[in-house]
């Protein structure tokens, strides 16, 4: 937890209005004073403690006893943005599912093509029900379209003001959650009624207080499936390579757990672990043993590890205006082929890149139901008019996060944890892959 | 949590070997006082507190740096009991791998066919070994076998005594646990150094103090396939009905899940809330309501929903001894069939009982990389010489739980809960469903 | 084939219509003279010859030069009958767009429920057309619902007048297509210009003249992962037995597919081969010989074998007329429980009958590809205005089969065929299992 | 059919021994003069006969009454050659299978990394039995392991001579059958007793004389789904393109049948059929009135497709000699890009080449069970002591085929054929995309 960092939720006002669900006779409602503890480790917690002298928490998502809007005669807006992730369709449903059988609002907008549906001159609005909906969680990628990069935060606001809408649900990505929280500031400074809640997606996994964003455990299915194909490609060759890069620009999570399912990688290159190639205890060296011992080799590796071989200048920014990281699948390709043509030890390298494949997958039961979740946490903190607060998930538990405390922070796997051992122990690599065997005293 | 339990774990001694696992140099090692608390939630985390005034809490687990007993001298055995679930033989080879490369004990046993194998006479042993495991993570059912009963106590310690195994790990369900519990407290009678430790299998996903329970991911994505069988099967006759019959003695959770990963099912009956078939709310008049309205109709009742249906005396028991609940699946098909002949409704009822096809389905990928946490989990807890546990999953963390601590208790769905309240909007059924229409007031 | 059968299709009249499909100046047209042979090979073909000294065959199904119907003037009627099949919904689509697309013919019906649709009184009519079935090919079961039984010939004529159809396409099994037939002959009895067009639909791949059946192969992946799921829990337990019952009233092909499939199946016992369970080489013994040499066995029975253990008059006949078959699958477990019991060598057996859950699969890619075939060549059919036959497959190619040439015949695996032995050398099972063992002399 | 070629069938000589398999007096042998006709269609085969007056045709695969090894003494190769297909270790498996029990020959070899196995100095030979085959059919790949290229005929012919081996089985592509002939004739000069049977190995399903190759269906199922995915990338971006490259260098039936399987696709480019970038009809103007209509478009291209855009002397050879095709998807994924760039028409192109992911594959059921067939045909043949030929498919039948008759011919998609015009009506393209709109009169 960053130092300062805040977990207070803001919110349009008091909430005054009933919520009259019909089933409310029998619910237990959540109140904003329940906690979600930030530390669960006896040892952790024990110093750390809010000004209160409480432990730091988040409020616990789910329906409020009381709240903001009147549901029959509210308006919502929902955007998808950045890159496909399985189940964005499934957030979308949840969200209309939701809104309107269990608070019966029936005005609600789908902007097509995230951000940019929200230019001034866009007529990029569709009207979204109960049958628009009906089946698109078992579809692919997303039916309101995405883009990356937004109009202006000042157009944007202006556009949902001239719809009227009194909440605007964002599904997307750290760089989207920035701007939602820019949206909520606008929003604010104007005094309007606008709920703004995000629910964060990240096929990476990395964002910062959720430990589990949906389409993960689908991406980490399909992610495995290709490391088999490598593993079948290397062992169908003499001295066989199978390279496969995989997604993760800042952190390992989905190549370190397909290595795992997959059971089949000897090298797993994360984003958190530094490599060198040359060397008697570099890749190389590593590679051409394996080869020499079992004739095959199958390597993953993140798409941003190994960031030190660019020179930052080379790099460019996608529409998004994140940096797109450099393209060490196909560096490592290229390396690999002219190093072992060097040294004349003929090897054949396949190299596969899957990433659209695995982007537009459907979710599978899991996420579906956990899409569910979320897009129904999403609702409750929009009707009780909540703003720039996004869906988190922490130790098992939905929960509030304000979108201010994600700035500056990265989800990264732990190299000291057990989880990281055990891809360690699954694929037998050394902890360091670097110029000189280092060895544990 | 019962009141009066302790989550306070038995071992055999001091831990005074120090761990040299090769990595042990990078490694950070769980000690003992850490602790996952029992409470997460702020508001009853604060009146909890236990003896020294410390909110209580499970020993968090993973390897320790010192350990109980030396790798290369170890003797194991496994063994696993009960149903099918898949998932077993990721267990059984996450324990071989773990204790071969981890802690290079080689001399590991399998025992076949459940404590059964333990049997005075049994020559049901094989000897283990990475080789023997390799790919049998990706196979349904247990390379080993697996049978119900077991037989007296001391001739199982016996047997262990002659084995001259030093640990002993067991992959069962509740009622495994009970015998390993005495398993446990013999060999504390005989002052043997046995440590005993379980991993624990449910179908249900209804042990206490177990979150997620193994298998369980994959058996709902399996249950829901069939959900949308009943469904299809349903659609295409006129006034079809599909009745499906899932796992679940005590709880609902495997029924429940299915019903939400399908989205296709119109009643979800679980053994936590209790339901009539007669009266103007009761399940024959909703059905009839619904097939007049859509024309089909889809029910999923787990096996031990609506006992009150049968006399005691009439049921059986399995050789586990646990009581067999009454058919519940065939009742409702008869009772449904006969219903709809007397009121010259004619329907054509679908009914499916796929229990063996979900049973033996090959885990996931994420239960298979969840299996082998769970396998290397338990093998650093017998390494430190603990007995009479199993490894549990609280908040996200695998955690050791006393098996004392299961007496008595089973994890049920919470009918007040926003996951239970997630079913009721998906097939939007009434939340009492009896002899007449309960009215929210 | 049958003595006197002949292949001869019969139509309304002259086809004059140009068919002026927009590709059409690029269309290699099929003519009425085209023939795909019955007697492909040399040896059998020689003697068979027509009464033009032409050797027998089939007309080729496809798009004719000219045709009796004028495409946009066209109003056409699909309906499905009997139990589900994979691919029915893929063949209405197919059927739709083609007429759609191709013929410009927009008056669609779908008749709900199969021939009941056509009752007097029967309000089961939906208007179809490209919206309405675009997505429906991947979903199981079918979107126009089945039912079993018909009202009389007059009464369905009577409607098919009323609705003002010029073609009538009838999807089932070999019951619908007597049904078929019996339409047509009321057609031609009254003097209509409506063309009758039968796809036929036998999950069990018995349909004379038609070498694959829609829906087949997907039947026979779904069947064999049945059997492997047996072979799974005959595994898990001390001498397990895996049951399996099949679909397949006469003919076992899907069955034996599935054995070959899997390959995990030690007995497969089809209507074609009859087998007994007493004697030195019955089914008792055989069991017993496999359980004590690899302690598990797996049997996969088609619903149509071993009939002869029941008695004619306590079977009973399903609503479309036919005999239903006793209940061999639960026969075989109670027959094999109790003699195992009775002599005194315990067995665990697992007995799975997984009927709907096969028949409601969505088709496979290349079920979907085949219907899509199917259905063009339906369209074609009707346009051309022919009328009482069906699209068989032959050698390969869609063909023209008249509906009487079905008449008491029924497609069975040859027992002296490569196919058969093969799965004899698959189970290693003998070829006759009966009372005492067969010599080979 | 090409003019000259003959189906004549070469062997080693007389068959004198008798075929003693233990099922042997069930069964219907087949004998060499049963002929699957060439023509099965009634107006071709009139005209053709070949010099006896009688249709030509080919010898049916299966076992004969006599043959000409004797099965205990046997001693067998095989091997693998070229790039992966699925289904390879389901042909080792089921000759091994054969071999083992049905003929008792138990010295069989699996010669490593295709024909270089066969290198003088090569030690890449294991035994092969039941043991070692039990469950690769499941697995993709070759566990055998596969190569390009091949040392000289007479080096392996010593080989194969000093592994005193009675008969190679070849399974691999038209160039690898191109080997196996010359294998064969250097066999007949030398005039040693070995029998050299291909199995034909196309994953573009473009061999002469073999209607379905096997581990095509299973490729057509892997490609659809990505064709799946391109048409999910593309609706999720403003104007976006999916773009797919599959496999094809001469023939367009993956990618046909791909795109019908999908139902997805908008444009299908294939090698038989070229095709302009530039004209009011050619794929720029068509894909811009696309996007246009309809937002998204969706193009599958074979990498042979569109060679025209290629200078001969700037494309390579692979090690097998074969020519390797230009990179078209890179080409048109340029191309598009710019063109879109500089007429001012934003759009999100994605481009797959998903070409490793689908030869890695496992193989359905349905290629599985084929893939048995085919192997139990080759060990026959090889039996009976033939040589120099490949096991066929005609009319539904497997068929001898002498590995002469592939010389110069390839399998292709007839441009005038229903097939291809269901495609046109798929994807509802032109039928030709060139430079002017071309109008049917």
């Amino acid at each position: 937890m960053k130092k300062g960092v805040s977990f207070e939720i803001e919110s349009l006002g008091d909430t005054v209005i009933p919520n009259t669900a019909s089933t409310a006779s029998y619910f237990k409602f959540h109140s904003d004073s329940e906690r979600v503890l930030y530390h669960h480790l006896l040892s952790k917690f024990q110093g750390e403690v809010d000004e209160q002298g409480l432990p730091a928490g988040f409020e616990v998502a789910g329906p409020r006893e009381n709240i903001f809007f009147q549901g029959e005669k509210c308006r919502a807006a929902i955007l998808t943005c950045g890159g496909l992730c399985p189940g964005l369709n499934a957030v979308i449903r949840g969200i209309v599912l939701q809104l309107w059988y269990f608070y019966h609002c029936k005005q609600i907008f789908g902007v097509r093509y995230g951000y940019n549906g929200l230019r001034n001159d866009s007529e990029e609005i569709v009207k979204l029900n109960p049958d628009w909906v009906r089946d698109i969680h078992s579809v692919g990628g997303t039916m309101l379209g995405t883009s990356r990069g937004a109009p202006p935060v000042d157009e944007m606001v202006n556009k949902l003001e001239a719809l009227k809408v009194d909440m605007l649900f964002i599904i997307g990505g750290d760089g989207s959650m920035r701007g939602g929280h820019a949206i909520w500031q606008e929003v604010r400074r104007r005094g309007l009624q606008l709920a703004v809640i995000g629910v964060p997606k990240t096929i990476d996994n990395d964002i910062p207080y959720v430990h589990r964003s949906f389409g993960y455990e689908t991406a980490v299915k399909e992610a495995a499936k290709v490391v088999n194909a490598a593993h079948v490609e290397s062992r169908g060759a003499p001295y066989g390579i199978g390279l496969v890069k995989l997604m993760g620009r800042y952190s390992g999570y989905i190549t370190a757990n397909a290595v795992l399912a997959s059971g089949n990688a000897d090298f797993c290159l994360i984003p958190e672990s530094p490599f060198e190639l040359e060397g008697d205890n570099g890749l190389f060296a590593l590679v051409k043993e394996r080869l020499r011992r079992r004739r095959q080799v199958v390597i993953v590796v993140a798409e941003g590890a190994g960031q030190q071989f660019f020179r930052r200048e080379e790099l460019i920014k996608d529409a998004s205006g994140n940096t797109k990281p450099g393209d060490i699948g196909a560096y490592l390709r290229d390396r690999l082929n002219t190093h072992f043509l060097d040294v004349g030890f003929p090897v054949t390298l396949k190299y596969i890149d899957p990433s659209y494949i695995i982007r537009s997958t459907p979710p599978n039961f899991s996420d579906k139901i956990y899409c569910d979740h979320l897009a129904r946490a999403a609702a409750h903190a929009a009707m009780a008019g909540k703003g720039g607060m996004l869906i988190g998930n922490w130790h098992g538990h939905l929960t509030h996060v304000p979108m201010s405390a994600l700035e500056g922070e990265v989800r990264q796997v732990d190299l000291q944890s057990d989880f990281w051992f055990s891809v360690l122990e699954n694929t037998r690599q050394p902890y360091i892959i670097g110029p000189s065997v280092c060895v544990a005293d």
